[in-house]
């Protein structure tokens, strides 16, 4: 289970999901208790369900329920009907990933956190439609709302540095990024200084095109790019100088298309999810076949 | 062509075809006459396009084209110009019938209701920049527009019950819906029985989260959960305890998920067409081959 | 590299993008400048990366960056910051037609224009978001803004009809889409003929259904018509009787999606790029196997 809460960044390790769900904790109780209901709910229903024993063991049915449970609690607040509907979320995120597999296994694409972008949404687009959902209205505004501009200071800077990190997760404070960073060192070091050179490719792109120095200091333009850089140095597509001029291109990639999708996306409070990384990984995933300069990893 | 009108509902049965067809005519001339012809306008392009006989002789061409007569008939109105686009829809959604049968083979999933949600979202997002269509306003406002509220009574209970299995073909009255659900019963006692089923699950669903009660009440919470659960449980899923359990997940999910495809319908008035259900089928079905407690049917 | 210009419009022939490079030349400095950026760019990515030599030397990874040079020129307008993001998009073009080929390989669709489009779209909907790019208003009005009406007169008609294959590449002057139509006679005089036919059954499919003459003199109506005429008369599809009435048929088809989708795409002046010639030749193509009064060409 403490795998499934590392696979959020690919990483198979019950130390690193150890400190992540402690640092989940520290970004507060709610974000620690809800991604551990939506992780053992989406475990054990694949179980039931039958789905493969290495899977499971490798927490790679757990990841999306961790984050549901971290969104839902975050987009609709602490209540017993949040409760239940990450429950159903998880049940829905666990279907999901079985069907993703099946349609991506011909084009060997990692269906990664999808399940939990599709799910996601459509619980926080359906909410205001159900009256018992939506009493409470939710946390929505981007962080430029209350604080509009784009002159980026040292604070937005080492600011969004972590919190790119921590964003995966939805969390916005600098030092539970770091705490993030410290999980994924222990997993490999290499993998942590890809994460921090993701973040600082995200933040620089989001601010040479000239986006909210706020939303860059919350991380709203780094976690993506986070993600893509793990993804594609050594996890999806082999390692390589190649392969590394090719992930600082996929990393920037997805900032940029983290404002294209913001747009798109305002009713969950600017945060696009994991979307562009999702979309982004894909894309790059499946041009390497086609380009000889690049070779798939495992 | 009568058994084309039945495939709606999966039957490829010609006796509850007519039932289904009284039912519309029942429900109001116009969705008699232009099912009827949308039904022979896709049957016949398919037949002249050389679609294979088989398919056209169990009616799999035709009942996208009868959903799209009655769809387009309530939404743009009685005129001839909607007679126009309804043989214009039907030869479009036969064409795109034969390509999702293609890009779909792999994954041995049905097209089942998706070419009719296709065109027929297309039409109605673009009538209102076709002076021509446009010129009398649609009938799109859903029923809790002008009766909103949450609270539910018995009257709306046993209205949605039925009319959630007329709704499949955009029909509001309970004994419409109760036709159609003896149409159903000609076909197989089973299959009645569960469509019920799945409208009470949907209803539940719907009114559980806090949806409007009007709009449960004219059975929008229903009709998709009914052919969820008929299309779990023996038709695309092969019938077992856990398949059952299955199909009462896929059939709360599709009315869930029309509350967060509602809030994109608007234009259309608050129906989502199938959309959930073809999507939760799509989920639903593609998953079966990883989880070994389920099997495919047939 | 001339060839990747006269891509746009299926034709590997160098003379054939010369006068296309002339025409839009014609259209505007920087129509051929942004466009010249555009398709060295992708050419250049896709040869580094290791693209297959014989798709760089038809063109093949060229076309995509030309329309996103001379649509980002359009919408941003000159500054160098423009000019980034051609090299910016025109390598995610290069990589995202990678990704294309590889997804569409089981079912023999070309990727066509759709990267152009997905990187396009991206674009002018993430503009807003980044104030370096957004400093200046784009030029984002459709025709029929400043001069509404449904009454087509002469004018309109033969403007429109030469426009329509300007419109290819956003030129909306009637004698820089004469200059395209005699590129393409250089080419084949089946395709200009092919060219003009198309253009005309998409106005007139727009006039039919009520859309605004403004717009229709533009050349938004035909454009798309124009491409799937092509496409779907030898290109994909074997000629045939059959053929060319499912291209007439096609033709229209991409005229009306026009309407349905200008609704969706107000940011970008209710300009739809090429996707809806891109989801109807997917769609008509892969219909084929399943018509057998229809075969693929080639």
């Amino acid at each position: 289970m403490l795998r499934g809460i590392a696979q959020v960044d690919f990483q198979p390790n019950h130390w690193t999901g150890l400190i992540f769900l402690a640092a989940l904790f520290v970004g507060g109780w709610r974000f620690g208790v809800f991604g551990l209901v939506g992780t053992v709910t989406a475990t054990a229903t694949a179980y039931l369900l039958g789905a493969a024993r290495d899977r499971v063991a490798a927490g790679l049915e757990g990841f999306c329920g961790t984050l549901v449970g971290v969104a839902l609690v975050l987009y609709l607040g602490v209540h017993w009907m949040t409760v239940a509907l990450v429950i159903g979320s998880a049940v829905a995120v666990s279907v999901l990933t079985a069907a993703m597999v099946t349609v991506l296994a011909p084009y060997r694409l990692p269906a990664s956190t999808a399940p939990f972008c599709v799910v996601t949404l459509v619980m926080v687009l359906g909410a205001p439609s159900f009256d018992r959902v939506w009493a409470h209205h939710p946390n929505s505004a981007p962080p430029s709302a209350s604080d509009p501009g784009t002159a980026m200071t040292w604070h937005d800077f080492w600011h969004g540095l972590f919190s790119g990190i921590g964003q995966v997760f939805f969390q916005d404070e600098w030092y539970v990024g770091l705490i993030f960073l410290a999980g994924l060192a222990v997993a490999s070091r290499l993998v942590a200084a890809t994460a921090l050179a993701g973040s600082l490719v995200g933040l620089l792109t989001g601010w040479w095109l000239g986006a909210q120095a706020a939303d860059i200091g919350a991380g709203l333009y780094g976690y993506n790019a986070v993600l893509t850089g793990i993804a594609l140095t050594g996890t999806y597509i082999a390692l390589s100088p190649v392969g590394a001029l090719y992930a600082v291109i996929g990393a920037a990639t997805s900032a940029a298309l983290t404002a294209g999708l913001t747009n798109l996306f305002t009713v969950v409070g600017g945060h696009t999810l994991t979307w562009p990384f999702v979309l982004v990984m894909w894309v790059f995933t499946a041009a390497v076949p086609h380009l000889s300069r690049l070779a798939r990893a495992g």
